[in-house]
């Protein structure tokens, strides 16, 4: 930090278990990571390239070397799983992660339907290669699952390997743990919390409201993801009370 | 592409006559247009200088040397036409194309109120000079042109040498095309297109929602513009049924 | 200006005391603030490093002087000024501005509860070593200050030995000078120019629709504040007439 205020909230540093920023890039150049590294790289603990953005990215090889470079790991977003699922090429996306040398991988059914168990073994069988991030949650809007079926979703993925399990939101943040206007569906959340660890759980919240609850309801340490690379930084202040938004709830605790 | 997906919607390549995707410019620093054709200069055909901004944009003529080192046309937001002929310059807009170089123009009456005649005859004019294209809609929310205008008025900039016509929905995506919520005109589309060839239109379509729905409607060799040059990546990815919005889609055909 | 376009208005040019524009920094690298210069140096007159981002900032330090050598002074966000003021490290906050070499600070109240009194002796007490802006209106859109008590508290705060006095309306523009929809507050903004020269004003601004209100409202060189750094050439061109939100406005004149 660049000077020294009193009763700023402890931050967890890296490598980090909780306290942890997933943060979406979906399409910066070579020179840009470098910049997000620069500027972000120490509150940043993991980078997904959204979607299947990576099928049409350039010079991929050296991007994820350039994150690499810096401890950041990089994964596929969890759609790009679904693809090659979808087209039968499992086999292929294993090969996939191989040859890319990825350590982290995401496990997802937001686009297909998956059976549960089927989804629970490509979790089994991706935990022995890499570290898996399974995500719970559907990117159609008009599919909404109940808390009861999150939970039983939720500890199922972990039982089978799952490092962490995500909770959907989209890049806009308008599905799965949100309605259509962004807001979070508080009751879905809470009810989570009473079964499944806090740290277990990585929340996507890509919008500024969202993350302000997130960190009032679990605090400054909550595991928050899609979070933009040009975010990073307010984030990190939301995060240590220094913005308006959280600036009273750490002064009150 | 990085590895291989069965069954991927097949895309055109440049040069290209459909699946066209013009990108709007408005303010990149030189480095940042490096940084936008080393990510997506394979997937953007066309930029567009957003409105008048080319009148305090600093390096100009660097800029537009980067970008057609790269085989990427440059061109004036249409804007820019209409203020110089409403200073009825329009005789300096003609020696400005010549003084830059450029290989494009754009005709348009968005903010000015111009006889159709007259629209017509610089559509003639310039189309001696460079590769025009013209758009069609109001800037002004209020102005509603009824579906048969909107055809009659195309068909005559066809006619006049217009290379393609652009329906208008400015950078947001609030006019034109489009109501002021950003919903598509639907029936203003669909009766445009059984008069007009689709691969003669481009839609500017800025919103994620926006593309989808010309996707949908048309396949991935939709001609679309007003893309922001960090929604390009993303846009390519709607095209090849790769992103959730349209993972479905292309499934089914 | 690349070329001669008859009958722009005319703009005020640096050092500006009016036509002032202020930038928000949230979090650019090093390279991107050469970037912004680049493209937007001489229409920025003065850029805030946002709320308290100067906290997690690396190389703050190096920032600065990049801004210092383009001759743009920069301040920290008034939340910093705040976050010391609570804390009661004020003369920490003193002693900071010292060690950095800035030339502004800002002097706020939009998260903490600050008697006026008080608030006008910090003002007094900064003046004396830097140029002081002052901010009225508060962050929390509950708190709904009568147009009667900006005008006492603003005139209150120049008397005190401020520079100019900043209306507040967040990064999103959403409080203080403006409804919860953006809107702006007519009434309010109308009632204070009754009292308070505009020259001493700046008006955060952060949202196309709100510059153009104040454009239309007050002309090409009303002072705007809390512009994103990619916002600044779309800013100018709005100034200039050269786009279409404001085209037709200068046309009239």
């Amino acid at each position: 930090m660049n000077y020294v205020l009193k009763s700023i909230p402890s931050r967890t540093v890296k490598p980090r278990n909780s306290g942890f920023t997933m943060a979406m890039d979906k399409g910066l150049s070579l020179r840009e990571v470098e910049d997000f590294i620069e500027v972000s790289g120490d509150y940043v603990d993991i980078v997904k390239l959204g979607w299947a953005t990576s099928f049409v990215t350039k010079k991929l090889r050296e991007k994820i070397d350039i994150y690499r470079a810096a401890d950041i790991p990089v994964y596929f977003g969890g759609t790009l799983f679904e693809a090659f699922v979808i087209r039968n090429q499992f086999d292929d996306y294993v090969r996939l992660l191989d040859e890319y040398q990825l350590s982290f991988a995401e496990v997802s059914d937001g686009s297909i339907t998956l059976d549960h168990g089927q989804k629970c073994r490509y979790i089994e069988t991706l935990a022995k290669q890499v570290t898996v991030l399974s995500e719970v949650g559907s990117k159609d809007a008009a599919k909404i699952i109940p808390p009861y079926k999150w939970i039983e979703q939720m500890r199922k993925e972990l039982d089978a390997g799952a490092w962490k399990v995500i909770g959907e939101a989209r890049e806009g943040g308008t599905v799965g743990l949100f309605r259509d206007s962004g807001e979070v569906r508080q009751g879905l959340v809470e009810e989570i919390l009473t079964q499944i660890p806090e740290e277990q759980i990585i929340w996507e919240a890509p919008q500024k409201e969202q993350q302000v609850w997130f960190i009032k309801l679990l605090g400054s340490n909550v595991n928050l993801g899609n979070i933009a690379p040009n975010e990073i930084i307010p984030l990190e202040t939301l995060r240590l009370g220094l913005r308006g938004d959280t600036f009273d709830f750490f002064l009150n605790l």
